[in-house]
């Protein structure tokens, strides 16, 4: 399908369940789009980081998004990530991706190798140009140890080279750049701006973004597409409320024990543990070499999804 | 072939030749390896860093190893990089490599995604239980954002998890706690530690490594030959001379100008262009989305090959 | 006086005008308190980081704190930086700026030295134990390089330690728990929380803020102090538009050429160049080793001036 | 007294004793430099990082030089360092210790700002010109999060602004381009490198650095003082052994419990842990707002100090 322009709403980025061994568990996977797909969901981001896709093996990215375009048949559009080193190994991502259905690409800056403003513009100068589809820059400094600069962005927009931005950097005077730049601009008023926060999506919206990609829009899809509403409406006290549920809800993310695991381990985790305790998906295990969470871990999830009125 | 234990001496990180439209240059190739071959080195260490590993696709990885292994036909240990974010992808690399004949993998610790040491310790478990040859840790912060410390890294080993240690952290502390650990300990005796420094070698076998993986050794095989030799030999003054000129020579590493390009393009393209001036590649070509280095900054290198000898 | 508790509005660290010869120009500086309280601020925070803090000798912050609270003889609140090292260095600076008559003091984590999370809070312990007035925190990881953690700062605030916070971390997330954690609890109804954002006050104020510390706002307080009462009507429409004009003035920080000076000596050249082209200062003039704006871009900042309609 | 230009061997950073209520412990304090004397040290660093300078207060900094001046009597020459934030504030430290009779000071590149090379060079050339004695830089990553360039340092040498440098940033290649450069030009002969590591002395002697800067040297001034010796005799298998005997020495620096304090509580406590056991000081204590090290990690010190044959 064609790719609304701009992307407008919420795109959650579909975890990607696995079996007990490992393997994509496909029918909890459809479950799981079932589930966003009735909550009002505008699109589905696969093969980001909540995905896993860091974890994921070319077989396994392929095979997700088959079973995810396959089964939306064009119910929702379908972004997804194409996560890589460096622009050789991109285009591959990007042409396995789209030759199963992909909408749209999402793409890092170059990581792994030390980089420069100057080949992050060209990395996406040559990915957009052999790609099919549009390319999102997928702002991510936690992961790719380096940012995309608004005035960057706003460049390769008015190129052509970016369809849209999704910012997880948690800089939020940059991200309002890019937005406010980006409204400021008619040649590029289809240029999508997502946030890929889960907790200040009220405030993006309110300065002027088009949507979000939270990890936490696969526990509680009903509430990021209510909270969207309710910006759209200009109901901002009512949007609070129930942001700051959600912000409740995402405390999840730290039931992890530092001393035994990594942040991915524990956030990773809990949102499987929720979508597991929710019915959702069959099994909680996260990817090689994640560590799990314990059985009292997990039932601190059950306590936030309680308290967020989930359970 | 059976991988000596500890392997040692020198063990370059072989340059990846390409031609202009960015394939591996095959010809070029088998040139290089003839080169380091000539000038003494121990062993070849394919698709790491200096290898543009993270610029190469699958398949021209693989078209390396098979190169590189087929040509050398046993006369020398090949180790190859198995870089990729995480342990199913990395295993992925180590089936492919191994299938091509590679007699060792090296690894580093998972990257993009947020690590911590109990996850980097089930990697390399789980890497080196499915991986048919030994498994080298590769310790590359600037890259992987994490560091290996001496005290896993020794655990490891006595549990026969890693065979040796490739360590480009330029942390010689911890350098030294491994050396100095792993030679106290009678069962881990195979265990081989290298430095993946150009600039002090002479250092590193002094406080007792193995030996040295220098990225410049492509350039100038035969001068680390010397160098190793002349430690070995305890002439400390005269491989200290030695390796004055070879850090002399490794100063074209920045030849590339800082406002149009970053490390990898400006060290990378010296090599390359070193080994284009020097006639054994056809072609100084990096690969995207790295910045070519200038006439004049080719030029620059020229310059530091004729002040080491080398034109 | 006794400091509003919480401490509301617009608090704009003051900028420390120099002479040619880098001492404090206190007709300048008396002149840029007048400005700021002609302004309608609702308090002046001093020998904060925009205040150059950092390059103030002991006996130019004594004097700053005495001409500015002589100054003001009681009209508002005024926060002095007590900004060292670590707990008996801040001791030393919260002794001199209260004797100088300081209503509130601003304290950092410990830098240098390697920190933990539990000498962070043994430190403002200790600090407010020996303060004999409210302790501030400032959080600012690109200074310090550790983050005050939401739950660290709910918790001191708890025990009377702390009496507000500065955040100027950047990090939204972060921030709104803060927010939200001490709404929450009626003990700590008093509790302070100041952004420290020049880009994003109304999103601040909308979440639940209480204020701002806008560097921004020595060069227009009337903007900021429009921008709060705004967003206090709930005239989130036109809170926006006053937003985004102030974010485009805010763009002067950038004038100075990265490849010539730091983030500093651009940033704080160009507010002190503003105040001297307002005819506020009466000499541009950063501390060392700050390199000076040229003349190039000291007009680039007239320009911004114009382009906000403040010239 | 003049400083030897080149200043080498073994320069320990002195120790601070403390008493239980944190004054610096004068009587403790004349005992240490009196054991470093009777150790056979070629000079003293006081108000270094290991002196804990970054939590003294100015009064206790006179106090340290003051003493240890006096009691030293022009036996040996005192560095003292000059650690604060920026320009201005180091020269009235400048002005302090040289009051008090310091020989040399020791000054950092600026830090809490951001900075850049150029005000790097910019705070060098200020200082040197107002100060009535050498200036060595203080290449001190971990701690002001800049890195001093070889480049940088051989140029600020050639035009007399720096007597030396002590490099603590553990990054080798650099410390070997600046030893090798400052040897390869006759114009700064007077020059000295000294490395601030306790782990590889040996190596950077064999580099041709100068000296040692070993914070282990307070416990063992003995041990730093015999392998200088042996390097200097060329006698490098034994200098190897020695220098391992104190890296396993060293390894009491990280006795403290990582969850309950950070590295510079567990170092500087366990440094000053062994200087009590060992009957040197009176009291371990370290200053606010470091966490003590409890009773069963003090006696994890003990075993270290008895392994290495000193209790």
């Amino acid at each position: 399908m064609t790719l609304p322009a701009p992307l407008t709403g919420v795109v959650p980025p579909v975890c990607t369940p696995l079996t007990p061994d490992r393997e994509v568990d496909v029918p909890s996977l459809i479950r799981l789009v079932d589930h966003l797909v009735e909550g009002g969901v505008d699109g589905l981001f696969v093969l980001g980081s909540s995905s896993e896709a860091a974890y994921l093996t070319d077989r396994h990215r392929k095979l997700v998004v088959e079973t995810v375009v396959g089964h939306l048949a064009g119910r929702l559009p379908v972004l997804a990530g194409a996560i890589d080193m460096t622009t050789p190994r991109v285009l591959d991502h990007v042409r396995y991706v789209t030759d199963a259905g992909a909408d749209a690409v999402v793409v890092t800056a170059p990581f792994y190798t030390r980089t420069h403003p100057a080949e992050i513009a060209r990395h996406y100068r040559l990915v957009a140009s052999r790609s099919p589809v549009p390319v999102f820059a997928y702002d991510l400094p936690v992961a790719v140890h380096s940012k995309l600069d608004a005035e960057l962005v706003l460049e390769l927009a008015a190129e052509g080279v970016l369809a849209g931005l999704k910012d997880s950097s948690g800089d939020e005077g940059n991200f309002r750049a890019v937005v406010t730049g980006a409204r400021a601009r008619p040649d590029i008023a289809g240029f999508s701006v997502l946030t890929g926060s889960e907790l200040v999506v009220d405030s993006a919206l309110a300065v002027g973004a088009d949507g979000a990609v939270p990890g936490l829009g696969n526990v509680d899809p009903h509430g990021y597409v209510r909270l969207v509403r309710l910006c759209r409406e200009g109901d901002w006290a009512r949007a609070r409320a129930e942001q700051e549920r959600l912000c409740g809800l995402f405390g999840m993310v730290r039931v992890g024990d530092p001393g035994r695991m990594g942040g991915s381990s524990s956030g990773l985790g809990a949102f499987k543990a929720a979508l597991y305790l929710r019915g959702i998906i069959d099994c909680p295990a996260t990817a090689e070499p994640q560590v799990p969470l314990s059985a009292g871990e997990v039932e601190r999830v059950g306590k936030f999804l309680a308290a967020a009125g989930l359970l």
